[in-house]
């Protein structure tokens, strides 16, 4: 069987973060979610992460994976040592939990590099312009002999500018016996992994084309630098399937978005979660989505949607708030400074400016004017407004929930109704108009 | 007569979209206009377009110009040959529809090679670093022999990085005859364009300096570095020009966008169409432009304009949306949270705070108080709200339309006004207040 | 004594504007601030700004500063020698007032260099790929010689690299003396401050290993390139600090900004003037602050804060807009489409839908419902209004100001209140509901 160890223990001091580094997140999703996103589609059957700094944290991020727990740190390989345990009979891939541009591919290919070379152990190099705090590979005939950390370098092994990226592949077998002979006689009286390879001569390496995939991440300078690479592979792999982006480097897409050929996506947008954008939709400009669904056709300018649908052929915005499990029908209008939620309206519904649907279901073809409210809080409870198919809400007008305004009715403008209107009533709660003679000069 | 023929018969497969390729829009212009616009500033007389794949498209897009049709994509030679008819007498330059960076200068600068070099046919090439997909350049003595396309190209070809750009000059006697001559025995059937040198040893060639200006678009990535190529010289241009751009690399504006030295534009702003910008204006951050006229000191926050006018010294946003033609006046202050829709403002108008002022005509030194709305919609057809010089016109008020408030005329907040208010009438719908000793209580 | 000049007299035709080039701001902060911000951090003493086209502008920035007026623009060392007089005894460093980038360690350092190496004169050179423009350095076995200005360069002079940076250290005493003897005799006429190091074999030099410091600024797209810079490095300073920025490229964040660790920036945001932002806080995307405190824990979305203080663990925006020294106490939360100017808040107060607070008082555990106004304006006088702690303002209601409610009163939706509202009490000003049978198919 494939297993897989991803080491997540450490805290990351150079994060300044209270969270393990290995949870911190990317466009909103932890950095280990990444790579564990990455081993599902992998050959990996079994996997456990090591965790140690804050493992609470990582534990209620991640339900329904295993972990080992390493007390103290005190290297890799002592933290390789408390997943053993976990690992079915096999091979074990072993991966860093702060690089999560690491790629399925990838994995599959070293493991099998490993098992097709039969190798106790197989180290993943990479070559790096700049070597520096990095182990060096010290080969002797093209086979590899020892990992030499920075401190421990020498002048000649620290021009060596092959260096170790922390992936190895492993035996199972030999692993066991192994882990338990590393010492901690080096600079930094740590248990190093790297030195696990010093009780074989069956040594394979594999050599990664592509040093962007392991970049680690220290600091949040260099998280951002990882999170650039991240949001322009999704950008252009979007763009080759047919989305229309436009400037791209304005826009920010996370890697779990769902977009179809035929969508458009303009500039200065924000798009994370699990949001999905069907054909014709076109999304910006300065468009925040979060865990919505975007239908065909829609238009959505200058708006924020948290946690919702927009049916297809509507348009949203500017300036539009939708959220809270707002599902908003086909061909609708939500306008300018329209805030809805937790809310579900019909086909045709239109919404045009400045109001307040909250809590409310309505139905096809209402039509409610600009400035009309659902009141649903009374300073106690929150409660429900029904409006049925083809109401006219007029301007400026409180529906004070909980109430339903029935089939064809009509709500005069500037009128707060507080009580349940009737298949096509018209409802009026208003004074009438006084002109009052030359009075307006007394104001001015 | 100097003639060009623009080949826009392709459908673009790898954009995977409805559109033929050369439709297909770069910040809401289709491609082929900015070869066209080009053109218009070139010593081309006589123009003519090929057209084959949903050529209806390119009919309704370009209303004005000449269009060939190719029937089936039989090659580039095919292609010309459907122009012929269309040609004057003389000399004609073909260029491909994909490449919108094309330049006027570049186009009367090969054509004017040609013609003083009296060449038959005139070849622009280009050296590329990776010529792999293009034609290469086969040359003896300095002088083009062949051009081989990358399918029929053996190794030693191959290394040529020196390769045909696609844009022909030819003397209409020779296009003629050689056109007929050209046969389709190539690796991929096709009668291409390029085997017209075959007839002739008067072939002179034209290599390009700056080969971004042929830069070609096949799928919506290559759009987007067309495109960002695009907006950089855009950019650059206005900064030259002393338009004080803020962290332009966050803007995004249009070709055909006049903005006067003196201007300034802040970060994350999207402007497009034929939008003018005076001197002294501030536009952004955040701000949507799009065939706006913004005159001479306006600032305009965070703020939507389509198609509308906002005179000098007038103060727009933040969250303020104005379209569909309307004329805001000098010094108004349009403030946050207001729609203006198909309304004219007069002189020195206010309406800061959430206010809808829809299908109204507004004189000057007006007060619209915040959420005060013209109720513009009575579910059957839409009316007209007439507002006369010096009105003040009450919080959270209606003017139900067709209703006109006469000059000097005052809304009390909060009224519902139906009929019409006569000059220095104050007019007032409201109740009266009642305080209901400590009832405060049962609500809470 | 350490003394420095500013050289600030140019008017900076390229930059097409009335300002003078050194007032031109970068990012709302005049590019000379930047100079004397760095020069704060310094061991200079003494400071004298060079001032000539346009001087009231800088002398209304810049109110502490001392300045010397040069009449006409001579050149450089005309500019020094108008400010000697005001110079003290010592050691005097020239900074050209158009290289923002310039920071306070190279200042310290290029002015030991000089002390140390007991010069008249030491130079600040740098070596550029590209020397064309600037004075080349010409040396004799090591040691300067002349510096000739492009216009009056020889072919093998224009070859050389190394250049001038227009940054001197000198002698006070040698400068007095030497300013004398510089004339005009070269192709632009001018008295060239160059060459001031031709009296004198004591000539120091310090080169410049960033060149990107003294990055001169004569158009605005030489301006956005030092501004780009200026962005880039404030960014990495805060994301090295702790600090989560999202997309970073696309935020823009000026150089007097605080942002504790633990802060989170999304992107597309604007962070100018002295804004702080506090641990734990999170701002954006797509919002603008300026001069804005923003406590612990804050979210702020989508929103514009301007002159305003956000207390820690309130929520804001998306859409709101915060202005004129509004305080927002703790725990509050600010919703969409709401504004809230010149006015505090007290503990847990909401205002979370449509509304407008101006020039008011709010206490504690207030709900101000949706679309309810401060009705602060009445065409002649702003008036303030008062609510007490835990009062319930109903939704769409007009507060007419002066007005106060006091404290667990409850005002009902829609009403229009005029006159105070005591402990308890229950206001309400509106018309009662009547549901006309059938009207609404006149209607529709």
């Amino acid at each position: 069987m494939i297993n897989a160890i991803i080491l997540a223990a450490g805290m990351g001091s150079r994060m300044k973060t209270d969270l393990p580094k290995c949870a911190f997140p990317i466009l909103k999703k932890p950095m280990i979610k990444y790579i564990l996103d990455a081993l599902d589609k992998t050959i990996v059957e079994n996997r456990v992460i090591v965790v140690g700094y804050k493992k609470e944290v990582l534990y209620g991020m991640l339900k329904d994976e295993k972990f080992a727990v390493q007390e103290k740190q005190l290297g890799t390989a002592d933290a390789v040592k408390t997943a053993i345990p976990y690992l079915n009979d096999g091979v074990t891939i072993i991966l860093p939990g702060d690089t999560p541009l690491i790629d399925s591919r990838f994995i599959d290919n070293i493991i099998k590099s490993h098992i097709e070379g039969e190798n106790d152990v197989t180290i993943c190099t990479a070559r790096l312009e700049n070597p520096f705090g990095y182990g060096r590979i010290v080969r002797e005939k093209g086979k590899i002999k020892r990992i030499v950390e920075e401190k421990d370098a020498t002048g000649e092994i620290k021009i060596i500018n092959e260096v170790n990226t922390g992936i190895i592949v492993i035996n199972n077998d030999y692993l066991k016996v192994a882990i338990n002979k590393i010492d901690n006689k080096n600079a930094k009286g740590e248990y190093y992994l790297t030195d696990i390879i010093n009780f074989t001569n069956k040594i394979g390496s594999h050599t990664l084309g592509d040093t962007n995939l392991i970049q680690g991440i220290n600091d949040l300078y260099q998280l951002s630098i990882v999170e650039k690479s991240l949001i322009d592979s999704v950008l252009k792999q979007h763009m080759l399937n047919g989305v229309n982006i436009i400037n791209p480097s304005t826009v920010t897409i996370g890697a779990d978005v769902v977009i179809e050929s035929g969508a458009t996506i303009y500039p200065n947008s924000l798009i994370l979660g699990n949001t999905i954008i069907k054909k014709g939709a076109i999304v910006g400009p300065s468009t925040e989505l979060y865990n919505a669904t975007i239908c065909e056709n829609v238009r959505c300018m200058e708006s924020v949607v948290y946690d919702s649908t927009i049916n297809k052929d509507s348009v949203i915005g500017p300036f539009a708030h939708i959220r809270m499990n707002a599902v908003i029908g086909e061909a609708n209008r939500i306008g300018n400074f329209v805030e809805v939620k937790n809310s579900t309206t019909g086909f045709n519904t239109k919404a045009s400016h400045l109001s307040y649907l909250g809590d409310a279901t309505i139905g096809s073809k209402v039509n409610v004017g600009c400035g009309a409210i659902t009141v649903n809080y009374d300073g106690k409870i929150k409660s429900k407004t029904i409006i049925e198919d083809n109401v006219f809400i007029g301007c400026n007008s409180n529906l004070i929930a909980p109430v339903t305004i029935k089939k064809d009715a009509f709500i005069a403008a500037g009128s707060t109704i507080t009580d349940d209107v009737e298949n096509e009533d018209l409802a009026i709660a208003r004074s009438k108009q006084i002109n009052k003679k030359g009075y307006a000069r007394k104001y001015k």
